[in-house]
């Protein structure tokens, strides 16, 4: 059955359904980012793999909006399934919402799953069909019906974490957490949130150490919902000493009908849209209060004892990209080897340090155009042989007990071209000029892009994706709130926060290039213009320096990639011995 | 009468009405930013002469919130009042809406004008109150009562700009803005609104050529509001031909209570709560589309013929401030001179300039330690001499017939300690950066920001304003919707915006510098990576040789220093001749 065979039989139940436009997303119940196999529905209907998708299914057509990390690799994957790819936020592309605004009509039906779709984006929607007299049918979930051998839930179970290794109790989380709390109770159904709050961690989505679950939590009462099979005697011991609750998953929605008499606190981003609506007809609309989560903010400035774990985990796994660097420089040309074999060097280097848990999102080993797909993912029938010419650009991360890592490296394997050298040049000159700026307390990361993307733009060369992004402890590789993007970045940096640093530039059909490292945001100074805040870098990998072209960098730039790599020499040099550290020495050489 | 006379007859006032909380602000009926004397209440009240003021007298306190801009300044005006200064924005200090709710109670009375507060502002404070179960009275304007010898409103004629002025007829705009209408009507409040769209002037507020007025718009009527003491019989003609009604600037809101059947469009930052009010009673709620004036960005983009009058008027003025510069750079220390003597000679300069208005905000002659205050402006008493050291910042402009102009620049009048070339050269950087900045189409305000304040940052160094603000064509120095600031910038840029780019360091007590030109927007290539954008410079007057130190600056920034003195050169200096001209040849010298 192809995929629009998948699409027909979706048809033939919408229709059953009287549901002219059906809408869905690549998501899950929890809002989450990625998701376990469950989930997949719009990879089943469409083959498409991107982490961030919007389907619009309608009698005739089928449409299917992504953003510009994919816009090359959905693309491909769509040829053929008859599904209309839109780039989302380019010039001239109709937006979801153009969309419904410009094709729902009196007497419409647009249907969604409520579970999926989460509550902001359902009242957008609404809205619009409000506008057009059209109707909403929000509990329409044809994957229940159509999906042939959907696959099950995951059976995981979770583990607790030693204060040792968080920092800080659940007892002081949960007294922190009242402080913040407005109504009664929060809602929290971001899975994320609710490991950190516990400290405990779960396995049920790849690469990302969580438990599919629920929590209510207010003074009186904090209840997990989580599924028994998961639950073992040592959590459900230390969640009564704690006096968490247990209660199932799926007695969310019937605990909620019971709530009366009492002030809601929940996030509308971050909610399904049938959760919330139950919460709003069991406790009554004026008593929900929509605020962004509080939770997201505490969890993102990290304590101190999360940032020595971090530190060092970053530098262990520095290592590891180090040595697997030195090693694709060494045999590639001498060894017979493809992007995934080189995957699996560098997973199975990871695997063997202290404390690993998993990786924390595929490997990425993107060989020359692959590259120019920023979330590029290689199967064995299409991984490209790698050759002594071009660049291979690997991004790559796991999860330890003591830190979850992501770096990105462009590795030069031969002979490069001009422009090639230039543009990692450009690459290196905006990864160097954000990790080393300082700024006022206050900024927060629209107010930082531009100084990643001057360099880049002088040349009139932009990237598509965000510069930045906030990264869990043994949790999710992207979480929030803040981040450095061009719009809706407007969380203030605090020191504690670690956010990556990763410009690219891609080339279609030629080649890709990203550096990215992972900062920690520091204080620099306090004095007669206040407070200056800066990063360090927890990464300590060198820059590939045989793709440096010193006319696109100013002296000052220069001064920056020596200070990088004095300090990368200095950290991993302990470490290495043999070719290795003679490597390292020699990639870290002072440029002139 | 001294100030805390007045505020203890205001309070006299407050306690006859019952009002526990009085709060207004420096503007009138349209949302303006500079107003006329009648509506100086603030002003009145406390000797505060910032334009961006928010004043709340209770019983015992009187607080007065204002802007970075006058922090300097309204602390002088301010003592003895008893009115307490708020720094808006700096750490520690309450917000208004953090006073007003930590003091409203239950029961307690707040009072304002409802034709002074606009509808957003006045929506905050109805929600706060609400929350506290506290009463909003919003029609109490003590003005009426106890300011004594009010100014009355002043009475000026309009007159019209012919289209070899304007580049595009009323009938044209007119078009272009029924278009954009959403619903039956637009009501604008926004007086360069209502001048840009009819192509008229007034002349009832200093420095913005405006007239005091209201437009009702829609497809079926055009209503212009105005005092007929305003009315030329060739206004009225001009009109009458063009198909616009004419009624009594005072009856506004009769005839909105007249308005019924009808969708009303209307922006809630730029109307006054009465008149928002009124509207949403006579039409229903439901029938009011609350959206951002659309005019505004019409206004912003400025047609090829303004562009071209624009050109020609900022090159005249430069020339003038070309003169003034020699002038002062030759006098000071030999002709006995305060700022204010300063100030006269560049307001004569530009008086006689052809097709001269008026000036375009009261001139800025700011010596040494009164640059600190962004917004400086001397009286006799006070006036600074002139002497042979340190800094004269002067910001200055002018409205002549074909645009509006503002520029500022710091002279250096003699001898400069190393840290005012350090600060004097960072600033030249900052503007100089921002100014040769390339960026894709698309990006804002709030995404150029960091590019000019980054060389500052990188010494530890800030400034309390924003970096650029849209000025208007032969209307007000100040106009949105574009904008470069840290935050609230999110228009994107449009090739023919025309922008301010001034940066500047403020040492309290010491000096002040800011160097502030003006761009046009304009397209620089579309390629690969999509469309770029850029600015070109409007003001050619050379930037302060003797204050520059080549030690803070890359050699790129030296090129864009040299590159922009070549551009004076060229275009200022068939203008000059004898001793003027060579000053200008060896102030745009290349810098090695």
């Amino acid at each position: 059955m192809n995929y629009s065979d998948r699409i027909d039989a979706l048809r033939e139940d919408m229709k059953k359904n009287g549901i002219d436009f059906f809408l869905t997303v690549s998501s899950d119940d929890h809002a989450s980012e990625y998701i376990c196999d469950h989930y997949k529905f719009t990879e089943y209907l469409t083959g498409c793999t991107s982490d961030n998708v919007i389907l619009i299914v309608t009698g005739d057509e089928a449409l299917l909006w992504t953003d510009g990390r994919y816009f090359i690799s959905a693309a491909g994957e769509l040829v053929g399934s008859g599904v209309k790819l839109m780039k989302s936020g380019e010039p001239g592309v109709e937006s979801v919402s153009d969309f419904l605004k410009s094709h729902l009509k009196e007497g419409s039906r647009l249907g969604f799953n409520g579970m999926i779709i989460n509550s902001s984006r359902a009242a957008d929607y609404e809205r619009i069909a409000g506008e057009k007299k059209a109707e909403v049918v929000y509990d329409y979930a044809p994957e229940e019906s159509v999906w042939l051998n959907r696959p099950d839930l995951p059976v995981h179970s979770l583990f607790i974490l030693p204060d040792d290794i968080t920092g800080e109790s659940y007892e002081k989380k949960k007294e922190r957490l009242l402080e913040k709390l407005d109504g009664d109770y929060i809602i929290i159904s971001k899975l994320d949130d609710i490991m950190w709050l516990l400290n405990v961690r779960g396995n049920d989505i790849a690469y990302n150490p969580v438990a599919l679950s629920y929590m209510i939590f207010g003074k009186e009462r904090q209840i997990l919902f989580i599924r028994k099979e998961e639950v073992t005697e040592e959590l459900s011991s230390y969640l009564d000493e704690n006096g968490v609750t247990l209660a199932g998953y799926d007695e969310i929605i019937s605990y909620i009908k019971s709530l009366k008499d009492c002030k809601v606190m929940i996030d509308p981003d971050e909610t399904s849209d049938l959760v919330m609506k139950t919460v709003e007809k069991s406790v009554g609309t004026d008593r929900v209060i929509k605020k962004a989560d509080p939770i997201e903010l505490m969890k993102a400035v990290k304590n101190d004892v999360e940032l020595d774990h971090i530190r060092k985990t970053y530098i262990m796994d520095s290592v590891a990209v180090c040595r697997f660097i030195f090693r694709m420089k060494r045999d590639v040309g001498r060894v017979d080897m493809t992007e995934l074999d080189a995957a699996e060097i560098l997973d199975k280097m990871r695997s063997e340090l202290p404390g690993y848990i998993e990786l924390s999102f595929e490997t990425i080993p993107a060989y020359n155009e692959n590259a120019a797909m920023a979330h590029y993912a290689p199967d064995k029938a299409s991984a490209s042989r790698l050759q002594k010419s071009g660049f291979l650009l690997v991004d790559s991360g796991a999860t330890y007990m003591g830190g979850t890592t992501d770096v990105t490296r462009t590795i030069v394997l031969g002979k490069l071209t001009d422009q090639e050298k230039a543009d990692f040049t450009s690459v290196a000159v905006s990864n160097l000029r954000l990790l080393y700026a300082k700024f006022p307390k206050g900024t927060s990361g629209v107010g930082l892009d531009a100084i990643a993307r001057q360099p880049l733009w002088d040349r009139e060369i932009d990237f598509n994706h965000g510069t930045g992004h906030g990264i869990g402890y043994m949790l999710n590789v992207h979480e929030g709130p803040q981040s450095i993007r061009r719009r809706n970045a407007d969380t203030p940096f605090v020191p504690g926060m670690i956010t990556s640093d990763e410009p690219g530039i891609y080339r279609e059909n030629m080649y890709g290039i990203r550096t990215e490292s992972i900062t920690e945001c520091v204080e620099v100074s306090s004095g007669e213009f206040g407070t200056f805040l800066g990063f360090r870098p927890l990464t300590f990998v060198p820059i590939d320096l045989d793709a440096i072209d010193g006319n696109y960098m100013t002296k000052r730039d220069i001064e920056l990639l020596n200070d990088y790599h004095k300090k990368v020499r200095n950290v991993i040099s302990p470490y290495l011995k043999g070719e290795e550290l003679d490597w390292l020495i020699s990639s870290t050489e002072p440029v002139k």
